[in-house]
């Protein structure tokens, strides 16, 4: 067994060898039918995953995931994602209720209680007493500032991304170290670590002669905003701590994420995750598919080469199951690429208007200046087999697009605004006034 | 001229082809006697330079030797190196005066004024105001928490010094961008980005094949304390700050300094520079020259096998000098490894041991754990050719021991405090309880 070499708590026994194998997907899910109660239809064994962020896109959607398999799951969040929306002036397409009324409706349906500890990691006097309370296995870390384009919106945002990222990480590794250095630290990276380099990008670290010498290195890093570079710090830091405190962590370096839908998610409208589609929080995706919806010509930046890799929500929330309940090892930064399939803008676009057109949309598209600064035409070929040899089974976008995001967009279409489909930050532009109040709209 | 093709402002005319060479050192110094006036044995023309930590121990041997070569310098400093010893207990081993009787000082004696500005450039108010009052040409940012084991003594100093030093350098980024885009940033990094691969360290860039395609890239960096991954984030930071905004950057990868003696900070008592010997801030070879004198053995930690590469201040000063008459190209970080000699600890003992004995100390040493997470053996060759290149002419340590630290240590060996200068901070024992009061000294 993986758990049995590192040290891991014995109350924790998955399935290591191929959880997802072990419990079929239609049992495990969280169809309310079929009351799911956190032991039986589960592998997690009561094994207790403290999720930082747990409130957001992709928090949220793990922790009911993780929830309805049989882990202990505690929520640990200080709302900032839905501050931003408010500092902004931004909505999510699908209205999603109170991070409270999301785990009370949550317990209702599914018997599995779910803790929310609402609270700013970057406060450590919080930080203890919620690790020290729940005494988590794993730690699964989203907690940080997401958007590249609010890390540039001016200096000030730029700064509250490095902070918010870099100290709240630092915290969650001191935080294991003292209370519970077995525990294992879950870290959501992201794939624009890495940027756009002429060469294959490997998962984490790239084995490199040299004058007739080998080492096996971190793999060079070339972070695009200050928040992808706020990421490429904490990589670093991590790695250091895990080699001189001997604390294990998983590193996923994740892709674009999309999509609404997992099983638990749609199991009640209170638990309905958030579809961002603004210039600051909205995919490219995203936004393609919130245009098509509209009638409004989808927007590329620039060329529309940019290639980036992608996966389904629902691919999400396996691999970080799958990253659980197979630990790194101890003093040990264990690296995943974890997206499933590299799509170009101008490929996504082309896939929108296809899979649109089947719905009777009229998908039309349209150049505008490139806001950010990035290459436009570049080679790009990343490694992502880990998780795959761990039995990820991905999702494709071409099967999903429609069921995830395209009947999403139609439903709520009603509560698009038109203002924020623009992009509105621009990477040149960022400056040293404050530029909250025209960050989210085009002027 | 160098200057022309990156659009320097006019008023900055350095010979930059041969800078040291154009002005010969015994003409440029700033004995009292032959009163440096600022434009007569000069190159500097007038070039205003901000030098950022300009009361620390390079920051404070620069500023001199600028303002002698006929450079307008200002200091920015918040005086937080001297905050650190208050915290700590500690003191210097050579008795310098206060940041205000050093210009005073130094004013009377070349008469070259330098600005003193007390402030913390995380403050970015006072930044803002210090930059566009002075309107730096070339802006030398020394002003970091420098000390690994300072940054290893708990959480919270961990957390400082990373915030401190990453938001200090995002700012000075956003004022030049906002303020004078064509300011030339001179950024101190520190060979101890690398870490010690088991490859030759590159200055800066590696080119790497890798299946049959090419790219050259960031070296990849491994830390190895809170204080080192630091300048990795600021190295990554500018990296990205030079590609998205243009300006210009050269970033100098600092070895270990030594010595206290530079032509200026020796020309009065008043602006005699600082000597660290304590487990915090002193280097071993300055704890090791210190024991020498009051007859202590050598404390090495572990095998001694930890190799890393060294440089006298009276060549820290120049290589500053010469990067800021070379100016990097807009758009561009520039990196230099900036070091002339590499020595183990051992390397070290040893040399302490025969200069001691040429002075008749008997110099013995001894083996004491080590506090620090590192290889003790390990392959370490790093390239410096390129400072070399522009002109740098380095002293050597077995020249400048007896000169630059010994009568120095032997001086003032009254000073010495035998309970700073054994290691008492521990990278394995770092924790989240304050441990301000028992760092500096091993308990």
């Amino acid at each position: 067994m993986t758990t049995a070499k590192v040290g891991r708590p014995v109350n924790h026994t998955p399935s290591a060898a191929s959880p997802r194998r072990a419990v079929p997907a239609s049992k495990a899910v969280a169809a309310p039918e079929k009351t799911v109660n956190g032991t039986a239809n589960s592998n997690g064994g009561g094994a207790k995953v403290m999720i930082i962020g747990g409130d957001g896109y992709c928090g949220w959607a793990t922790a009911l995931h993780l929830s309805a398999r049989g882990y202990k799951v505690a929520i640990v969040d200080n709302m900032c994602r839905r501050s931003f929306d408010l500092q902004l002036g931004l909505d999510t397409l699908t209205p999603i209720t109170s991070a409270h009324q999301r785990v009370r409706r949550w317990g209702e349906i599914s018997g599995n209680h779910i803790e929310l500890m609402v609270g700013d990691i970057c406060d450590f006097e919080f930080l203890s007493e919620a690790f020290q309370s729940f005494n988590p296995d794993s730690v699964v870390h989203f907690g940080e500032q997401r958007s590249a384009p609010y890390s540039m919106i001016d200096r000030q945002h730029a700064v509250f991304t490095q902070h918010n990222n870099v100290i709240g990480t630092i915290n969650v590794l001191y935080a294991i170290k003292e209370f519970n250095p077995d525990c294992h630290l879950v870290k959501l990276g992201t794939m624009g670590e890495y940027g756009t380099p002429n060469i294959d990008i490997e998962e984490g670290y790239i084995t490199i002669t040299h004058n007739g010498r080998t080492d096996t290195l971190p793999y060079p890093k070339q972070g695009g905003s200050f928040y992808h570079l706020s990421k490429v710090h904490d990589s670093h830091n991590i790695h250091f701590a895990t080699r001189a405190w001997k604390i294990a962590c998983t590193d996923l370096n994740q892709g674009v994420v999309y999509g609404v839908r997992t099983e638990e998610t749609m199991a009640h409208p209170d638990l309905i995750n958030r579809y961002d589609y603004d210039g600051i929080f909205g995919t490219a995706l995203n936004r393609f598919v919130v245009q098509a919806a509209v009638g409004h010509p989808l927007t590329i930046y620039g060329k529309g080469g940019q290639t980036r890799g992608f996966l389904d929500i629902r691919d999400t929330v396996r691999c970080i199951q799958i990253a659980i309940d197979n630990p790194a090892d101890k003093g040990e930064m264990r690296v995943y690429n974890q997206f499933t399939e590299q799509f170009s803008v101008n490929d996504l676009a082309r896939i929108v208007g296809t899979e649109g057109k089947k719905l009777g949309l009229n998908v039309e598209t349209v150049t505008i200046p490139n806001p950010r600064v990035e290459a436009e035409e570049h080679y790009y070929n990343a490694k992502c087999t880990k998780l795959r040899d761990l039995g990820l089974e991905p999702h494709f976008l071409n099967e999903g697009l429609i069921d995830s995001l395209l009947s999403f967009a139609i439903e709520y279409k009603d509560r698009v605004d038109m203002k924020l489909i623009k992009p509105a930050v621009d990477w040149r532009k960022s400056g040293v006034a404050d530029a909250t109040s025209k960050a989210a709209v085009a002027v």
